[in-house]
């Protein structure tokens, strides 16, 4: 199985593609839409996006990119995000003079390398992977690299410190994209499997259990009670929220999409008849797909 | 006045502090931390920072640190998010091979460099301010960054080209910090002055009128219903949502943090009543300031 995904080999959303899917084989893309439009036209058959990092938050363009093209949310999983500091083999921690990664890695690795490395001077690079890659083409033994352990991997480079970051709940949320007709039974990747066994209705609230469903809806304008209103339609039917975040729409002042996750499967009673409630409170509501909710890998 | 922000002279955050205070000075501070450091120790007067953009979402890392430091919100702006290019005087847009800029701003203009400039390398920085000063502190004829007009400004660049971005909806929200006993009323910048005289209670609602209040709030236990019972406390006394935005507290599966921002000032006493409510139903509280809705700046 072939699926996408935005970065370089050794990216942390080709440890979420193998996570999702331990068999498949990842495909590298230059940018998010990058990814939507091979899972559209079915040059891969699925795809990988981050949707929220826990201290980042959500990623709004691939919000977009979900209302923009008719695919489907099928799976999602929760990936630690480590650091590790790599370098050529043979190399050595005390002659390293030059440190490259994403400003982000850099940034958040910013105590441990004040500490150990407060001499080195710190290069930003486009990605994680990328600064890994460079490190090993070029065969430079003073310098280093800040990424996943399988850019060490993918790059025959060796580790010189193991999760340098500072804050260790950095953990970002990926989803498992496919083509509307692929149902999400069908697309739950294998290392999930287990998980389906647990589906079952929820005693009380006839929602299906471990599903959720993600959607995206609009409202008409914003007044006192507005979003109150349209979480009362799930509220009424004891449905449970799971995410909820308001954006603004720019331009349009007082106007607001909103995203929301809940608990249940768009096949359920309750979920149908909450959804149709919606549709009559909300300017616009699109869903995103109900999937299994993911495991957290650490 | 002296106001702190990260990054470096010229940054879009330094935009924000004369946006907000025309005849401040401005601190630059390398992270964020040290513009609360800044603010809290009084070595400067405020500090300004990035609390949302329009395509990127919160910056989680700012709310964190508004809930560990006790400092109050007292004022926002709304600043469009334009790049420039920028050169030397006297460089010609024929002779660039490279650009520099933070990766965020080199995305944002991709299909711009793509267009016009082919064959350039892009080549990533630490911010976009930093770019612009390299590339007149080299006196790089065959350069070019991206970044704010003001960078243009501080470092005598020209500007190749203007509003170079693919989506003209970049906007951040910057927020105005300042110790708690400075009232709201007192950091309120000179800029929105005229804002002031809107201040009066909304009919209806008993809420002041172009006021939000920031607040942010943990909620016991995920169980069906329970935001919808948080919010109620809002719905009841027919205050407004401004936002509201759930964050999972990692480790702790099923809980959340919830960002909150409402129409209305803690000296409402409709909002106090709905806060004091809210503390019975929600783990806890804390009011991140009172202050006057800010101007977009475009």
């Amino acid at each position: 199985m072939k699926v996408a995904f935005q970065g370089e080999t050794g990216a942390y959303s080709e440890e979420a593609v193998f996570a999702l899917s331990p068999d498949s084989t990842p495909i590298p893309c230059t940018t998010f839409e990058q990814v939507f439009i091979a899972v559209r036209d079915a040059t891969v058959d699925c795809g990988v996006i981050p949707i929220e990092n826990s201290l980042h938050g959500s990623v709004h363009e691939n919000y977009d990119l979900l209302q923009e093209f008719s695919l489907v949310i099928s799976g999602e999983v929760q990936l630690r995000i480590r650091h590790h500091l790599l370098g050529l083999p043979g190399s050595s921690p005390d002659e390293i003079r030059q440190i490259y990664s994403h400003p982000q890695a850099l940034g958040q690795c910013r105590s441990f390398l004040r500490t150990h490395f407060p001499e080195a001077e710190l290069v930003p690079s486009y990605d994680t992977a990328g600064a890994a890659k460079m490190i090993a083409e070029r065969g430079r033994l003073d310098a280093a690299a800040i990424a996943s352990v399988r850019a060490a991997d993918e790059y025959r480079l060796i580790v010189h410190a193991e999760s340098i970051e500072s804050n260790h709940n950095n953990y970002t949320r990926f989803l498992w994209l496919s083509l509307p007709e692929t149902t999400a039974v069908r697309a739950v990747p294998a290392g999930s499997a287990p998980r389906q066994t647990e589906q079952a209705e929820q005693p009380g609230t006839g929602t299906t259990s471990g599903v959720k469903t993600s959607i995206v809806y609009a409202q008409h304008e914003n007044v006192p009670g507005s979003l109150f209103k349209s979480l009362a339609v799930f509220a009424l039917r004891d449905i449970d929220l799971l995410k909820i975040e308001s954006r603004p729409l720019v331009g349009s002042p007082g106007k607001y999409l909103f995203y929301l996750d809940l608990g249940g499967s768009i096949e359920d009673e309750s979920v149908k008849n909450a959804l149709r409630h919606l549709e009559e409170v909300a300017a616009s509501v699109k869903v995103l797909g109900s999937y299994l909710s993911g495991r957290q890998i650490n």
